[in-house]
């Protein structure tokens, strides 16, 4: 297989691929990792596999929560020597990018030209662009300016059986086909391979002011911030269990209950509540709950599932009292406004049945979120690590329609019965 | 089949399908017209359908300037009946509406509740919120805050062979399964019949500032407004001859060259160029500029094509060019921040020569539209009138996908070598 895929990539570009994870730690591998340097290389890697009844699985940055670019087997395809700036136009508030270039690339690129690029999922440094539209990121900032999905005007995509295909452009709006772009936002890598992403971006915010308050009602607290009446480019919690592991490092005053996060960017904009802090210091901090609540107990299973807003409360509420039912740790912090939670259990890396009361409390974690009218991924996507629920015909059927075969990330975004 | 229709939706629900066309005034007609009370019978018309292989024609308030809504026999299934506003939740930026809800009252719902639905598609008052989800319809505060599929959250559907299913809901934020929600906005009804819509809502802005000015450099003065340092809610332009033909009632003080308008609404924003203007008064000017320009001559032909919006000035001189080869007189406006151009070509409605040159004329702007690296359809679709240019292999595995009869609302999206 390596020789055959060094015939299209070059030798250089083939890796072995043992030992190939994301941010899951599921163990992954594959039986080669190709590294194309053009999105012809690409296509030419999938006809390949399609020809040959071969696996595909790419991958970004490898920072997923889920799995999705965990493989097992096949060829793993690494899009990070496509990392060319295709475009930018300043002027138009626009780029064009390839899926290796970084999101701290995209979100630099940006401001240096006095614009904003305003999804933020954590790892920026690492995660990648093309990565980003196949889990549709989300983030802090996307409250205010939508996920991923909403800065993409257009993609370039490898499709099976290994064509290059361009959906959508540098046009705003486009209403001439199928919203293919969108469909591949978020489909983890399982109906084509991103290759290049036309953004739209926004004029730099005028200033953030970033204000925080702790609350013993969470629900409250939320519903006055949303009363502001402008919508706050940030809103999020981090439950007091959550704030415990990040407590020595937080720039303001730690207080009793949850505490709510809340940022205002437009040029008139200003909250009545809260303690004013500097933005800086508290997104760095708010970067690094998620290391420091891992720190506790050196492992913890993520989950993040996003309800109505209004149960908020009565989810994180929910998800201390799972935990306390399994005997296992948890904690919760997330972006509140959108309802998104990330659902924490902590166990010691060695402790093989606390590990199995994480996976437990996980899956009441799920019933909890659909019983609440939400949804089993926010932000993360199911990636292995979550199995498609409800399983609608027409997810099949799109499935099936532009990956005949399923060779593409296999065992991915699929009900229980199939995939790892 | 009428009476094999009434038993699904009762007699007083089956009406005799001629003469029903949409704003593209194309002659349509089906064999009969339903009006379905509940989602249930909307699934059970269409199971019907599917069963007897008789195509299916979704209608909303038949809007549409493209033939999306003019049947070519089959069954016309009517969403006016389903008009429940089945939850209002102010607090939570929410509501969830049936397809055949208008658009005003969504967009006034959310006003009484100190709310904004920013999609503002012209008509309306007739227009309806399931018709604009399978338009993915625009309008001039699109710029700022996107188009309609970025105000839903999920869908209600019937899908074919007749089945009644949800996609997304009111939670903000779901990558758990496909986008079918996003899929099936833009799909002008040929893969499915949407019900109902969840829309998330944004706070009512602080106020309404419009300004306008008179430019001979259109591009130059787009230029100078989108680097006001902020997103202006709506950038919108008028060409000179679209302008001529309804000065007459402009609140304002007529000049030389295209109209700018541009409305900032955040709290602390404010333009430094153009000409203060009474906001009311000057949308009211603007809504009615269609009728002025039809009035010219009686009849006019409209199409609407995006480009990346540095080519607009360029597209805009050259929609004039095409009318002056085709010796057909023409004007264009639109949405100028999105590059959505609105071209028309004049004629009287008994001068069948003239049509045959407006059809003419619409050829090279599509070719002029594809050409400035745009698109074919900015917001109205494709419809019957617009063949699918390029029809990529993922565009018809989509629709066979979700459509594999080929009943849903065909010859709309299609190739031109199929259909009306």
């Amino acid at each position: 297989m390596q020789a055959e895929l060094a015939r299209i990539v070059g030798a250089g570009n083939v890796l072995d691929g043992e030992g190939l994870s994301d941010a899951s730690r599921l163990p992954g591998y594959a039986d080669a990792l190709v590294l194309p340097e053009t999105p012809e290389q690409v296509a030419a890697v999938v006809a390949w596999a399609y020809e040959h009844d071969v696996p595909v699985v790419p991958r970004g940055g490898a920072t997923g929560m889920a799995g999705g670019a965990a493989p097992m087997g096949g060829v793993a395809v690494s899009l990070a020597r496509l990392n060319a700036v295709r475009e930018l136009a300043p002027l138009q508030w626009r780029m064009c990018v390839e899926a290796g270039v970084t999101t701290a690339t995209v979100q630099r690129l940006a401001r240096e030209n006095g614009l904003y690029y305003p999804p933020d999922p954590g790892a920026a440094e690492d995660s990648q662009i093309g990565g980003n539209v196949a889990t549709n990121a989300g983030g802090p900032h996307c409250f205010k300016y939508g996920v991923t999905r909403a800065f993409v005007t257009g993609v370039e995509a490898v499709l099976a059986p290994g064509e290059l295909v361009t959906a959508g452009g540098p046009a705003r709006k486009d209403v001439a086909g199928y919203d293919l772009a969108g469909l591949l936002c978020g489909s983890e890598g399982t109906l084509g391979i991103v290759t290049a992403v036309w953004l739209r971006l926004v004029p730099a915010p005028a200033a953030r002011r970033v204000v925080y308050q702790f609350s013993e009602d969470l629900d409250d607290a939320i519903q006055r911030f949303m009363a502001c009446g402008f919508v706050p480019s940030a809103l999020e919690y981090v439950d007091r269990r959550a704030f415990a592991a990040a407590a020595g490092s937080f720039p303001g005053q730690a207080g009793e209950g949850s505490l709510v996060i809340a940022e205002a960017d437009g040029p008139g904009e200003a909250f009545e509540e809260g303690t004013p802090i500097d933005a800086a210091e508290l997104w760095r901090w708010r970067d690094g709950i998620s290391h420091a609540v891992a720190a506790v107990h050196g492992a913890k299973l993520a989950e993040d599932v996003a309800v109505p807003v209004e149960r908020l409360g009565e989810a994180v509420t929910e998800v201390a009292a799972i935990g306390a039912r399994h005997g296992i740790e948890s904690c919760s912090w997330g972006h509140a406004g959108d309802g998104n939670l990330h659902a924490n259990f902590l166990f010691d890396p060695g402790d093989t049945p606390a590990r199995a009361r994480a996976d437990a409390a996980a899956e009441d974690v799920f019933a909890m979120a659909l019983r609440l009218g939400g949804t089993l991924s926010g932000e993360h996507g199911l990636g292995r690590l979550k199995p498609l629920r409800g399983a609608p015909a027409a997810h099949a059927a799109l499935k099936r329609a532009l990956d005949p075969k399923g060779l593409l990330n296999p065992g991915v975004k699929e009900p229980a019965s199939r995939g790892g």
